[in-house]
Order: structure tokens, then C-alpha cells, then sequence
């Protein structure tokens, strides 16, 4: 058995982006689809020493319990996954899902929430045991939680632990108790979407103790994507940026979630730190996320640009992006399996500001464009060690 | 009397981009306006030693005879010049007007054009002597020109010049002959058009033979700009872009110049090489040119992408960019003459590839990618030595 | 004299629409320029008898005292009024200027609203009897007012009238009082904002009694105005429209009063009953307007209409509009003025639903198709009498 | 056996319009699908007496031999039909599979046209016969052809008949050759395409003559009928329309097709007709269709509409259509097939001036505006009398 063997844990383990995931990952397997939307199947990254697709098994948490192969199915009709592939994926998409665990859930957990956090980790310790697994990196793909209001315990681990201990208190929203237990199991960890998640100091000092790296948070995949890009381009040329106005619709369970305007309140905050960074500057930024429907799992986003030329002139660019969002997060959250597991490999704590490329609000680092993230992807990608040596 | 003063000789002295450039230079130099799309303005420029705009001195060719002040009412009256400005740009503009010559025509030109070079590169000496002036950086701002045949003197500077000593000949197309004239002059050149200009074998052996730096061609100042930051995104990210429609919409003289198809050959195939370099595979791309002349200053492009992610699935990217031209192009008029004049005085000849990043058809360099082009910029005009010292 | 000599007083006198609508006249009177965007011009209406533009007398209120011709002079920098007319109409919009009186101050009047509705009263006679006119038609294109709050004296004029007399209440919003202001003094009242106005139930009663006409509501001059063309084509081949998403984005004043979301739920709801009308079932609708204010005069909509065609095809259209306001709304001023004075001659009394075409709220009628309001307005118009005979 | 039994014969029967008609028509009569895209099922022709959906026999011509069973796989591929519809259709699309006969092929066909019409004229016969029909109406929905020379044998019949039966002569095109063999079968005729077909002198004599009815040409399925929606609401508001410039991308055998600039010479002659008739005056307006064949059923059309408004205004209006134009063209054609056949059951003949609501250059009629056109259509069908009775 080759020592190179990884596991991907996927939080959120039967939503849109992780059976996305999934389904890639076995067609890619299988010969069956190119690599399309994956970065480290880039020429640049060619040299770097990655798990391979077939050293990859996956696992996961949800609460949900629509298995896999009946979530590809309800994909393929909102054309994330093509139908032709599916009969050849029934068989693995029934195997990871024997792997999913019932996840937290804050409304019928009962007692404190460290015994939450000890099943959890149980789960991850017996995954990466049965399989005889090198690592396991937990990715969370879940819904965006709303915004948590900071207590002293997310600042100090000692005190973060005995709330965790106290039956009465529920400390940490979902996606920082599953990062907790992620870390106390030993595995690197991954935020791809807003939520807290492992960005509370206390959960940085025991990723530093226990020498486990980490990334996020909030995968880069649409609107935010076009902004680290061409924001750059006006304050290159001197051109500047008067209003840059957004509308996003979208439906599926993101849409009826972000609806929500305390849920939503989490990813608008993400989105307007970037932009006022990128610009150097703070300019007129209303921002709107509208759940739609019937788009299922399109997502279109509107951009208008206004900016001033020289002596005053005054122009405007807009965009419109139709994109399908599991399909450009699926290929990133394979990326970045195999990158933290390198990072891990290679003895890297801590955040990992490299791969600030991925997110819209990067945690280890402060730079949001695109370009400059792209280099240093390339250049932290080609300095890693090999895996699994 | 400072040895820093430089002159910029503008070919199209009475265009809507040379209008715009002088009055802009007007303004700066009087503190009515901020350096708004001077890309030599930008912080990160800030140590590299310039010519002043108090420094610049301008002249120019033209064929046609309306003067600068008449021209700069009609560009307020289109939206490019604001209209509080006019009164005191005047005496400025009347100044700078005083110092414009007569072009070459071909129509109307009679005899070797070889006689005709030696006019145009008098004016220039003449204009340095006058003024006592460093050095002229000669800026081609005219109409589009048609595609040029090729034939062996533009190979071979001998062969040229003895055609162009030959009165039955017109071997150059007047952009070129403006660029023969230039060197023969000892002045640096910049091609801001797509037309043939510099970008010639025998003329690059020439300048490479005086001494003499050049730049080109065709100012990158819309739907390629975008496409220069937008192509490189996609693939970064491993999307593989499907098709990549283009259409324009023009007015002013320029849309009327690119109506015809043969002008408009030259500058669709230089968008076209841009693009495919960028993605590095051949895509459809139809692009049209369209004459509105109701739009007048103004330049509409809509850009359609569609492309293709994570195992197959459909996405598109769509962008509308309304720009003046003219606004944009003339504060890079003005980076062009400080930046060649400072390349000129650290003693650099021939291409100037460093300077990709204003070009949609670079000279000298094979690198389309706009980050890419801004840190080779930033970084090569840091290493130029002193102005005039 | 003339017996059709017709007032034309604005309640908002100096705002952009007020300001646009008198400099247009002033210029369609000297012949300076051609009645574009006036609905009373088009050669389906030119048999009908209408006061002429030299016929028309302007005054107004309005609570701020920049003057009309300082006014223009912003608006020819905000690109609604052309430069080059503003010599020419400078004596005009000084004479329409000193016909303007201070409006009703809510925050400062003092006593009861009756005595403020007999000053507005009395400055109307005055204007009426000063000048000679036959009549005077008035115009609110004052700011949009926050929604009123009902109460059972909008209902009842007895008790309207009583609750106006008493010194502690202010049972009217300021739209309202200048209606029952304007009926008070025999004068027929358009409503060109989603303010209450003459919408009120005691209000029509008054109107009916006095044998007054009115029109309403809320000027249709951008997005609306497209959704009222669009709909229909949809409705019309039996497509399913599934939502209809709208984002508007607008400067100038109008931006800062609806930016308050107080202000613009009164446009809010008058658009989403007009699109439900439209469609004959409710879709999802998301609707922002978003204050931006570097865009001035200029109103920017983005729509995207998602739909369903056969065997369930899911296809969408998106329309970006960009238009000045005041240079779609002034015009149909001039035409309100003009119709209703000539329906006011003609006899007729209480809520002009003819004249639906005009409005996204239009009283008297729930007719909302835009080809169905023109022709309802072409037989209208064609059926009234001779003016002033 | 019912007297309403009623065929409908396709040229260009395995075409995706065809095939997509075929298969709707096969939903709606297993109740599979609603008639979404239906005219003839909207509310406001409930009344109107015609075919039923069960009553209609499908048979066609067809050049090409890919069965319709295969045909739909490929256009549930492209998103056109619904994958989980087309288990329930197989057998109903192999039985009009069986009913299409080869059609007319210029390049292979030997002899005299006439002998190649006779045998059309046979095949129409005898589907009529087999299955019992009171009449066939038959529907070109075959590949647009290049613009045809025009001949004197077009506008005369007896010349036409005797060019026909030369055996060197090729004088009609295909979809001409088509209409002419379906009139001399007793069937009416309807042009869904921008082809000569019925639409010359000649034949519209031989179907007076024979009191046959027809109607044309080219259904208006995406930016000409936003055109037709859009361009009266200018002109009922007195905007003048400076310029309208549109680019079509479409994939498709369509886009095939159109790219060579012959055969879309005649799509562009017939969108250029109905804007000019539109606004009243000629306006720019380039037109530009693209081949794009990775946007395979897709058809996106970007429209730019520059107008102008009070005082010079200058103001624009920009569409996106993202239309499956199969998907919006086959329920017109089941519309067209049961509108034809009731006009002839009732007796009309010649072109059938009121059904302009479904086609960009209608036949018999100078009606462009959509909205008028609805309302002729309408009235048109309700006077129609009872259908089979």
C-alpha cells in the first residue's frame, strides 16, 4: 500500500460542491472527464509532488441523509453533472457514501459540546485507521453559518476548552467545533466557505501546537474572482474607481440560505473587505445577494463599474457571470486536498497565506489580487518536498 | 535653463488623443487636474527620476488644419474635455498649436520620398534646436493606416533607402516614413497606432544602428486591456475558454477609419495574435469593428466568453465597456514621452519590450499577460538612471 | 390676448425634472430645439387641440432658492442640458424663476395645515390672475415622500378638513397638501412622484366635486417603463416568465432621498403591483435602488428576467438601461400640462385613466401594457375638444 | 374517425425544430409537458375552434437520415429537451420517423424539377390518404437557403411551369420547389424560414388560384422580436433611435449555415426591413451573425440601442437574449399548423396577412409592431368559424 494514500474529509459531505467533488474525483479516476477547473493539473504546478487521484478516499460529515448518488442525480438535471456519467459513477458514489458520518447538529445535540467534538474526532481517527491513511485534510463545504458574536474564548484555548466542557454553553458554531475536532484528530483543515470556522484565535494557536496548517476561507468562485482581477487593472493604469455595484442571484440551498440577511450579513462583509483593499481606497459598494429560485444551481452576478479617466472623464465597465458554482468549487476543493496535504507533508503550520489564490478573504495573508496570488501559489506549490517520501 | 526639457512631437497633432493629451499636459502643468490614468503617476513609479511636465514641450505633424483650442471645444462638446476648463487651456492650446507643422501627405506629395523625410526630420531638429531641448520623443497618435504589402526594402535598410530616393516609389506608408524621419532626426519613436510605423526590419536596424529606442504598437486602452486581464484568469484557474465573440461599436474619426475593412485588417489581427497567445490554444473568436457615428468619442465594446469547467459544465462571462478613447489613451501619450525619453537619456536602443503593458501588440516582447506586463514595467523603469543629470 | 393661455405650476419648481422642463420649453418656444420625447408632438396626436408652447405660463413652488438658472447650469455640467443653449435661455429661466414662491416646510410651519393650504391657494389665484390664463395646471415633481400611514380622515372630506384646521396635526403629507391646495384654487393636479398626493380618497371626492381633473401616478420614465413592454411580449407567446430581478442605481437627488429605505419602499411597492399585473401571477422579483451617487443625473437599471419556454427550456434577457431622468421626464410635463388642461377644458372631472401611459401607478385605471396605455391615449386625446374656443 | 384529423408535414422533418415540435406535440398529448411557448393555448383564444392536439398526424421531408428518436437523444444533450421525457416519446418519435420521406436534393437530383415535384406532390397525397386527413399543412422548417436570383419565371406562372419541366434547368430552390409541389397537393403552406419558398409572385397566383392559404416568412423567435416589442415604445415616447447595432452568436447547424456570408445575406435583409419599418427612418444599424458552434442549440443576441431624448439627450438601452431557439420556435410551429388549417377549413386563401405576430418579414402584411400585430391575430382567430364541423 503506498504511503502516499490521503483522505479527503468533506464537511457538508452530500451538498452541491461535495458530491460535485466526488463525481470528479471518480471520473477523473476512470479516465472519464479531463481536468478542467483543477489548478494542480496546471503545467506550472507539474513538477510539484501531489497525491494522486487514485490515492485520494473520501469521507465526510453531514447532517443531511439524501445519499450521493441520488444528490448526482438531481445534479445532473440542474446541469452541474452531465447524465452520461453517471451510471459509471453509481458504484463509487454508494462506497463514499457508506463513509459519511452524521454530522453536528446545534439543535438536538444534547450535553456539552466537547463530547460532540470527541465523536467527531473519533470519526476522523477511525477513517484515516481503516483506510491506513498518511493524513486526512477536512474540507468544510457546508452552508455559511451567520456571523458569530466574538467572546473572549475564541481568543484562548485554555478558556475555549473548559466552555467546551460546560454542558449549559454552546460556544462554537458548527464549523469551528468541526475544525476543532479536526485538529485534535491531527488533520490539516480547510474553510471554503464564510463561516468562522478554524479563523478564531484560539483555534490558531492549537493548529500551531499541534503543527497542523490550514486555509481559507470562502473558495474565490464567482463575482470576487472577476473583482481580484480587474480591480488591479484600474489602479495599474491610474484609473479611478468611483462605484463598483453588485447584484448576485442565485438559487439552490445557497440562495435560500444566504436569503437570509443574517446569514448573508457573513459573506457581503467578506466581499467588501477585498474590494476596499484592492482599490486602496474606500468607494461606493452597494452589494445585493437575492435568492432566486428558479436558477437552481446557477448563479449570475451583475457588476457596474464606474471609474473616472483623465481630466475627469467618465466611463463605465459591467459584467454579467453565469456560472454553476459546484462546478468551479468542486475542481478547487481536490486543489486544495492535495496542496494542504503537501503542506502537511512538507511540515507547515498555521495558516497557509499561499494559497490566499483560492479564497475571498484569505486567512494568513493580505494580498487579493489575483495576479500577484497566482505567482505566489506557483512559487510556495514548486518549493514544497516530496510526498509521501 | 534646465537639461531636462524634452519635447514630444505627436504625428496627428490635431486628433482627438493629441488634443486630449495636450490640454491634459496644460492642465497638469497649471494644477487644474489631477494626473487621473498617468500611469508614471502612480506610487510605484514614485522614485523613477521623469521629465517634469513642466519639462515637456510639444509639437507635431499634422494634415489637417483646424487648429488645437477649435478642436479641444469640439471634444468638450463630446464629453472628453469638461467645458470649465476651456478658458484656460486657450493660450496654452493657441501655443502649442503654433508649433504644429505640416504632415506628410501622400496624395498630394510630389517627387522622391526620400525629400519628404527630409522635411519632416528638419521640423524636428528645427523644434529641438528652437526650444534647446534634450531630446524629442516623436509619438504617432494618427489614423489607422491599412495593412501594408510587404516587400524586401522594408527588410533592408539600403535597399529602403534607395527606394526612397527613387521618385517613382512611395515604399512607405506614411506611418513609417514619420518613424524614418524620427530616427533620422536622432529621435526616439512610439507607434500608438496599428499601422506599419517603426515596426519594419530595415527601421528597427536603424534605430538599433543611431541609438535610438522605439516603442509599440497600438495603445491598449479597451476590449483588449480586458482581455489581457481576463484571459489570464481562465487559465489560471484550468477553464478551458470555448469562444471568445467581440464586437465594437465606434464613432468619431476612428470609427470611420475602421469601418473600412481594410484599415480594420490591421487592428483585428493584432487583437486576434493577443488572444491566442493569452490562451494558448486557438478558440472561435469572431470580432467585428462597427462605425456608429451617432457615439462619437465614445467606444462600446461587448465581449461574450463562454467557457467550460469541472467535467464538462457550461458557463459564460459577458462584459459591456463604455470608454472615451481619447481619455484614455492620452495620459499613456504623456507615460510614452517621459518613460522613451528617460530610456533614451539611460542610453537603451531598439525595442523597448519593458513597455508591453501600454500595447496591444507589443514590440520587442512576446508576454500579452497585463500583470505580467505591469511588473516588467515597474521593475525595468525602476532601474533607469537619472534624468538629465 | 389668447383665451388658452394655460399656467403650468411646478411643486417642486427648482428640482432637476422642474428645471429641465422650463429650459426645454423656453427652448422649444425659441425653436432652439425639436420636440424630442414629447408625446404631444407625435404625428398621431397633431390633430388634436392642445395650448402651444408659447401659450404655456410657468411658476411653482419649491422649499430650496438656488435659482433656475444656477440650476441649469449644473445640469449642463450633469450632461441633461446642453452647454452651448444656455446663453439663450438664461432671460427665460430668470423670469420663470421670479415666478416661483416658497413652498410648504412640514418641519417649519407653525398652526394648522389649513392656513399653510390657503397661502399655496392663494399664490396659485395670484399666478392665475396676474398672467390671465384660462387655467393652471399643476405638477408635483417634487421629491418621493416616505409611504403615509392611513388614517380615516384621507377618506372623508369632512373630516380631512376639520383635522387640517386643527393647529396640532399635520394629517397631510406635503404631496397631499398641495393637491388639496391646488383643487382649493380650481386647479387640475398631476402627481409625477409615488407620494401620496391626490391619491386619497377624500382628495378624489373633492376633485369629482369641484369638476377637477387629475392624473397619477409616479412618472414612468425608466425600468418600469421597459417591464410594461416586455412583459407583454412574454404573456403574449406564452412563455413562463419564472423571476424578474431588478437592480437600479442612481445619483443625484433622487438617489439620496430613496437610499432611505423609508422612501423607497413607496417605489418599491408601485413597481412590484404593476409587474404582477403584468405577468398575471406573482414571480420572484428581488428590486433594490441603490444610492450612487457619482453617477448624478444618470439612472442605470440592470434587469434579468429568467424564463421557461417549451418542454420546460430554461432561457433568460437582461437589459441594462442607462438614461438622464430629468431628459425622460420633462417632456411628459410639458404633455401632462398640456392634456390635462385640455380634458379640464373639455369638461372632464376626477382620475384620468387615459393616461395610464404615463405612469407606473396609474389612478383611474389598471391598465399596465404599454401598447394598450398608447393606444387607450391616442383615442383619447383624439376624442377631446377644441381648446380654448 | 374524426373529420378534424389533420396533418402536419415538416420539411426538414429530422431537423432540431422539427424534432423538438415532434416531441413536444407527443408530451402535450400524454399530458407530459403544459404548452408552454403555445400561442393557440393561451386564455384569449380558448374560443377559437381548432385541431386538437390529439387530431394532429405528423409526416415530413427530410434530407438527411439520423432518425428523430436519435435526434432528440442529441437534443436532451444540449438542453433543449428533457432527459426524463425521453423514455415516454421513443415509440411516438419512431412512428413519425416512419412517415418522412426523402427530400428534394439539388445536387443529386437527375432531370427535370417538375418530375422531383410530382413526387413530393405523391408523398403529400398519399399521407393524406393513409391516414385519413381533412388536409396536411405543411411547414418549411428546413436550413435557411442563400437569397435567389430573382427570374421572370418567378412572377409568371405558365413560365414557371415550363422552366420546371426543362430538364436543364434548376429554377426554383429547394423550399420554392417545396411549396410549389405542397399547393399542387391542396396543401397550405407556411415559410418558418427566411427562404424564397412560397414568398414569390408565381406561386402566390397558383395558391389564390387554387384557394389555397399560406403564410411567412421566418419565425420571430429571439432579437427580432424583442425589436418589434422594443422599437414602438421609442417611438410612442418621441425618443429618436440614433443607432441599433446587434451581434447574434449562434452554434448549431444553424450557425453553420449563416456563417457563409450567402446564406445569411437573406436574414440580414429581413431583420434590416423590419427596423427601418419600425422607426420610420433609416438608423444605423449594423448586424453581425457569428458562428460559435460550441454554443451548440444556444442563441445569445446582444443588442445596443443609442437614442437620444429631450434636448439632445444621449442615452442607450443594451439587451441580452439567451435563447434554445428550437425550444421557442416549435410551439409556434404546432400554433402556425393548427391557425393554417382552420383558415383553410374556413374557406381563406393567399397569404395570411394576419399571423405577422409569428414571423420577421411577414407575408401579406406590412404590420411590424408586435403588439399591433397581437391584437390583428387575435381578433383575426376568434373570427374564424368552427373547425371539422
Amino acid at each position: 500500500m503506498s504511503d502516499q494514500r490521503t483522505g479527503l474529509w468533506l464537511i457538508g459531505a452530500r451538498g452541491s460542491v461535495a458530491t460535485t467533488a466526488v463525481s470528479g474525483l471518480l471520473a477523473l479516476r476512470a479516465g472519464l472527464a479531463p481536468p478542467t477547473g483543477c489548478v494542480t493539473a496546471r503545467p506550472e504546478l507539474a513538477e510539484v509532488d501531489l497525491p494522486s487521484w487514485d490515492d485520494i478516499v473520501v469521507g465526510g460529515h453531514d447532517v443531511v441523509t439524501t445519499s450521493l448518488d441520488k444528490r448526482a442525480e438531481q445534479l445532473a438535471h440542474a446541469g452541474v453533472l452531465p447524465h452520461h456519467l453517471l451510471p459509471s459513477l453509481a458504484e463509487g458514489l454508494r462506497a463514499a457514501d457508506a463513509e459519511i458520518r452524521d454530522g453536528y447538529h446545534p439543535a438536538t445535540h444534547r450535553g456539552a459540546q466537547a463530547t460532540a467534538a470527541d465523536r467527531l474526532t473519533a470519526d476522523l481517527v477511525s477513517f484515516r485507521e481503516r483506510h491506513g491513511l498518511a493524513r486526512v485534510v477536512v474540507v468544510n463545504v457546508s452552508s455559511t453559518e451567520p456571523p458569530v458574536p466574538h467572546v473572549p474564548e475564541h481568543d484562548d484555548l485554555a478558556l475555549l476548552e473548559a466552555a467546551l466542557a460546560d454542558p449549559e454553553r454552546a460556544v462554537l458554531p458548527p464549523s469551528s467545533l468541526a475544525a476543532y475536532a479536526a485538529l485534535r484528530a491531527g488533520c490539516p483543515f480547510v474553510d471554503f466557505t464564510p463561516s468562522a470556522g478554524v479563523a478564531l484565535p484560539a483555534l490558531d494557536r492549537l493548529a500551531v501546537d499541534l503543527g497542523l496548517p490550514y486555509a481559507g476561507r470562502d473558495g474565490k468562485t464567482g463575482e470576487t474572482l472577476l473583482r481580484t482581477v480587474l480591480a488591479p487593472m484600474f489602479t495599474a493604469r491610474g484609473l479611478r474607481v468611483r462605484s463598483w455595484s453588485g447584484t448576485n442571484l442565485l438559487g439552490g440551498g445557497d440562495g435560500a440560505t444566504l436569503q437570509d440577511a443574517e446569514h448573508a450579513a457573513s459573506k457581503l462583509e467578506s466581499k467588501a473587505r477585498g474590494l476596499a483593499a484592492l482599490l486602496g481606497e474606500p468607494v461606493t459598494a452597494p452589494l445585493h445577494i437575492d435568492n432566486v429560485p428558479d436558477l437552481g444551481e446557477q448563479k449570475t452576478a451583475w457588476d457596474h463599474v464606474s471609474f473616472e479617466g483623465f481630466l475627469g472623464a467618465r466611463m463605465s465597465l459591467q459584467f454579467t457571470w453565469t456560472g454553476l458554482d459546484s462546478s468551479l468549487a468542486a475542481p478547487l476543493v481536490l486543489d486544495l486536498a492535495r496542496l494542504v496535504a503537501a503542506a502537511h507533508a512538507d511540515g507547515q503550520s498555521g495558516a497557509l497565506g499561499a494559497l490566499a489564490f483560492f479564497f475571498k478573504d484569505p486567512l494568513g495573508h493580505d494580498e487579493h489580487r489575483f495576479a500577484e496570488q497566482t505567482r505566489e501559489l506557483h512559487a510556495w506549490a514548486r518549493g514544497l518536498g516530496r510526498y509521501g517520501a
